[in-house]
């Protein structure tokens, strides 16, 4: 069983982005608690991150047949990645969106996903642990499915 | 340590409600489930609900001082509740809102939430496990924050 | 067979309210002409008012399993009682929304009904009369139901 | 004592238009259930139905003079008829609008009426009965008007 | 040298409608009153009423060959007529638009006109004078076209 | 198999209106070739066409039942005609939408068509040869439906 | 005399509340000034704060007709209270509305009030020292009227 | 009796200011014309003009006691000159708004006046024309005024 | 200890505006009583009105720095005065904005102030008094900042 | 005479995308089809298909020269895609824009292409055969530019 | 050749305002770097500030025939003043737009220009230095237009 | 002494993009202008061109630690490019951003930049030029900030 775990645009810079909204983790350190989590649940995980939409939505239709959800992080993308959203939707996996940042207590414009009606849910505020929180929920989910 | 599990208008009725959005569990099973969870990371837990905004706010302003921080599903008050919102604000606890349905991907109105920007981050769509993500990232956000 | 018959904030000083809005009679007298014409429809009716959103929601839940449609006045909260709007859809019943005033030739803000689209009709605008009218055609409706 | 049935586009097409939002009764039927109702009224009723805004215009200036009501179902002119609108105000009758649908919960544009600011009332949503309740209606004010 | 005078839906109701708004004069007798200054001017007047925006279209590409100019007062169809604006466009024709009333002082969706940007210019307000103004600015319009 | 070719207002006077936008050719030869195009493809062709909202509906509500599909340009009315759009809706018929000129690169209120969700497919923009392309969309359409 | 002094939704808990929007004073320490400027002028005041709505409402109905006046600051209901707005409407009482903060300078939502179109003025900004210019300015105003 | 003839900003430039919207006569044309218009219908003139708001308002207040009417072409203040409005109101005289270009068919922010709702009519497109129009039309006014 | 009043364009006028809105005083007469007032509470006034925002400004710029507050009715610059907003910002003094009429209940466009952001707080509806309750306000805020 | 047939985001998924807004083809068997076709027209077809928008941009830089025109369904780029459309501006080719499923019955976002104003036309609805009846269109349209 | 430098209301308060937006140089420090930068490129400047919309309008007029160019800070008119556009545009001459504080990263409002859709370009956000850079924009302009 | 000098979409294409708009100089001959300009002033360019966004945010990340400031022409990712946005204001270097055309004067969507709220200044509508004078502001603001 395995699961896409997906960055968007500028998340591989955490650790050096604003850490009163994104907190003081790397991305490899937030990687490498998701893959202890997921082992201890049974799931292997496969890391994606790209500042390239097209890249991510190109992982997404390579990947999708061999995989049981998705777990994706869309950074800024969250706000205008209608291709985005598109391939997470063709892909017929459950999707469950994180944030970092509580992204209602920010700029307007960050309140506004494009993405969160193609998915089963959303984990948002939280900082690194938006991903395993986002993890389990979307473990659950598989499992709650029969899968 | 002492944690308020609050719970908004309807949500009492929870079982009964369109299970397509909110799940076949009830609020006890929910409760419960809660107060496992809560008595292995060493919190007690204070459940309430009601169909009244005035009554949540009450409450809210009778055991903050006495409490730790606050989840909360405020259900349709979500949209509208303003006061609600300005209780919890007024309370200087840490809240975190959750929602069983993914609110992002029914009716427009059910899209902005007036409590998010008051709150540290948000759990939605996951039925009755938002619950349970929510107080862990509630619990653990309390520990990192020394308290 | 039981109908709940309810009426929303400041409807209780009906007769004292702006007449050219609301008409000259009290609620007691409109209760009183529903119940005669209940009567010869072979209808039980059930009469609440309450200034409390939280109270007609708490009633609405107590009542529904024993009874078979809800004729419902919300006063203001027509335009921002999604916590009402909620009740009434999950109690399952059969909801007629009834205005005294033809709210459509108002302020603006009265233009819009947050009930509404939960309801199966409206009648608006025929003063007391609209209660007789949202009766009639409420138990029409049951009966066209094989109940 | 003369009352004007008019019925706008499409609205000789009932029984054959979607009948989950118009019902299956046939336009003949429901005036033929209207003049029952109006005999024992004591008031006879002249029906027109038109595809056109302006013959519906040119109708209600025609026939104003002799009449004592107008009951009218606008069709899709209900969202745009400005200039049947006035014609209805400058007729200077009373006017009650009804639908079939309950136009306050289909699409968007369908909950604008520019028609009802120059009504007493309106009746929304019971199929073929609406008409039935707003003659009642519309013979009500007429009677409570002196006339 | 000919003009075209037309008047929208309504228009034919001027000396019974609202006399606030509109005066107290009728169409007849305006028409009189235009016909005798077009005279003095050296035109020849052809009126039209009609309370179908279909059929002022059929006359204004009927009658546009053999005429120099069209003054019209569009009545309510100055807020939504796109047919008729197109038909007044392809005329070629200098267009005068006349309104009896200020119609930037009443309802808001009365401040719109999608006829207005077809047009040379607007008289708008004088009552019955409005049409003398307009055609008076539409015949110096046409001098000075040297037509 | 009988089709409906239809054209709203002011298409009568193709040929005259600005070429610019519209083509040079007038609508008796738009409509002679597709005639030919229809002869080879199988269908008989009705063509109508009307400066009349209402006369339309007429025609659509009275030759449904005798026909296969629509194609209509229904001209300005694109932009306001509900009525058109109901009736449109209500001949259950598959409908083909077309433009001469390129609606979306013009005045504003051009770029929404009231119309174009009851219809299977629109084509915009290429003057005369979008009824030859629209044809062929919608020939191609029935057949697929195995009519 | 007798003045209604009315404090809405979280105004119980002023001291506590965020003292740079609000001021330092308890609600208790603001009514004991009141208190004393009322006697000066010679009125008798009626304080009430409830977190209610519906309470708020009904304490108005009750106290309405013993009393001459009525000032009040709604909270957050100053947002969305319209129940609340209809209750002061209905009084047919003078009333005075109050905001410590500057309701202005602050979140958007904040700057629209639903409330003060049934007021006859507002004093907002001066913290605990609205309340005191409010009851200046509706004791004035209720001698102004010669009660 | 004397009637105020008032231009706002840039009016003085007429005859350099782009004349395809605004005519090429200049200001004192303009004026020398309305004088001898004024000296047939038994009137006399008082011209002002000023790039000023505050001193068209400081004018409007000092004539306004000896005038019987104004005549203004308020330049761009049309769009924002909300203080201008409010002394056009206060003078209690007839007011003509009058524009040289018809300000309907350019940009979006010249279609909206903020004066038109305290005149009596405007006179828009007629270049140099539209004064002498709005003359008359007020001259009449203050006529059937019976002053 | 100085204070500016200020008064912007149309309030000179005072005593002959519309007195339902605005009361029956002169500006004068407000001002001999706001004097007297002053003069107990050990404050000199400077007053100052003006019908142009340019003098407004020029007048603030010249006697900031021998004052210690300003007291501004700003008329209906309210609405647009932006540079006069900037002109307050800058003075860096306390500034207390008061209105004679209730601009929550008349037309929507004189809800909005541009100004009320830079104040300390506003006094709205109280007629004359509103400027002696605003110049105790402003009198207090300055005492309690120890100035 | 070569053509550039370019599909953008998510569309070499074609055949396994929701097939009732796409159609069961695959890309592959489109672009044979067209293949097909263009020989028959005397064109050779580029055919080319990308999740970045950047690529697609680079591919119409290069290809251009040697282009005649372009074919293109932009996916979800249509909505927001802005760097596509200057880059098909900045071609000077002519563009035809093609959807495979009706753009205007779906999502309120899928309603609005950025891409449009910047083509000769649309074609959108007909699944597959959209790429055929725009691919007839286009070479027309080069055809009648005599090139 | 001379050149206009133009500012607009409350910067002859530079060096006093509010430094973290406007840097800490007066306006005469920053007009004596202008004149020796414009010495050295062979231009003759004309400095102007005023406080009044007004007054700037005047001098343009005044100054525009013997002048080659306007750099121009409107202050806060950039936002409001349509007649000193106006100005502007009737002018004939290239303006350049400055300002001092980065306009698009402060209060929504100061993100509308309604100046710059009449000049060649803008500089924003440098402090003194975007006149500076003003400057050499515009003279570099008017050499390339070979004056 | 490193800067960045970045172009985004469709900028490699400069010198035979619409003229009128960007001017005619090639995107090399600008840069070698910049090259020239930056010798002087003592710093050292990196120039990058692309047309897809992540390469741009990729390079971004990959400069910043050995760079002191980001010039940036974003093109059209000006108006939706968030994730480039977020680049920016994370590398924590001072941004210039600077475009050839005036975009305020053009299509409504041009005007708005997300981009603007992250830099400390805008250069816009000097074609080449703003380059040359975004560069220089860049470095002096380096400069100033004793870098």
């Amino acid at each position: 069983m395995r699961i896409l775990i997906i960055n968007g645009p500028n998340l591989n810079m955490l650790g050096k982005r604003a850490p009163q909204h994104y907190g003081g983790q790397t991305l490899e350190s937030i990687e490498r608690t998701l893959s202890r989590e997921a082992q201890e649940l049974g799931y292997e995980l496969t890391f994606f991150q790209s500042n390239h939409e097209g890249e991510i939505i190109d992982f997404i239709q390579e990947e999708t047949s061999a995989s049981a959800g998705i777990l994706i992080n869309p950074g800024a993308l969250t706000h205008y990645g209608y291709s985005l959203r598109d391939a997470l939707a063709d892909s017929g996996l459950p999707v469950v969106e994180v944030h970092l940042s509580n992204i209602y207590s920010r700029e307007d414009w960050r309140r506004h996903s494009v993405i969160s009606s193609v998915t089963i849910g959303q984990v948002t505020g939280f900082k690194a642990e938006s991903y395993a929180l986002g993890l389990t929920a979307l473990t659950d989910y598989i499992r709650s499915q029969g899968k």
